[in-house]
């Protein structure tokens, strides 16, 4: 079984957690049945931190887990803090294969996203 | 004439600053003569700042601007911040239309890109 975990750096503002918290509800949705648990995880700040969601996939029996960074630079957090966290949940578990998906502002398509963003609200 | 104004908060890393310049030419490209100017600016740190990204498109020629917030959630920056930079420029030139489009977080694609980030480097 698949698991994903999107993973947000966390805020003080709970809305801002809960924002990542629906988002990640709204994949789960959409996802079908590729993903037999979507979820969420914060670096820091806000709870659950990505250790522990990692923990919480395996718990449910995922085989692998594919963290997906919801992260728009490749600043530090990307490049540095979640490959070690993931890291350290690998050597745990050599038998789940944790995969780190390319964060979002990497995403290809994050272009045409921004352009049908631009014309929202527009007269048509 | 229309422009189209990638706003990212800015980052100490060069490179983070880069990517936004880099996300705004892909924008360019892909935006065919829907805006006869794309740029970025930055809400601190980087330049150009907000008001002055503003004023240069108007410099060059816009009757429109469309703010477009490179963000991932509703924090303050969103809600308040850019706004507020957007209202002094649009108090400045009334003759000119200037409206902040949804900020990416909010954007109804962004679940499917997020599904299709996962998908990368997946086997077949």
């Amino acid at each position: 079984m698949k698991a994903l975990l999107l993973v947000a750096h966390g805020s003080r503002r709970a809305a801002s957690n809960q924002e990542v918290r629906d988002l990640a509800a709204r994949l789960r949705d959409l996802s079908g049945d590729r993903f037999g648990v979507v979820d969420c995880a914060f670096l820091e700040i806000a709870e659950p931190l990505i250790p522990e969601g990692i923990e919480r996939c395996i718990a449910r029996g995922a085989q692998e887990v594919v963290v997906l960074p919801y992260f728009l630079s490749a600043g530090r957090h990307v490049a540095e803090d979640i490959p070690r966290d993931v890291a350290g949940k690998q050597a745990e578990h050599p038998d789940v294969a944790i995969r780190i998906a390319p964060y979002l502002g990497a995403a290809e398509g994050v272009v045409p996203l921004l352009l049908e963003a631009a014309a929202t609200g527009e007269a048509r």
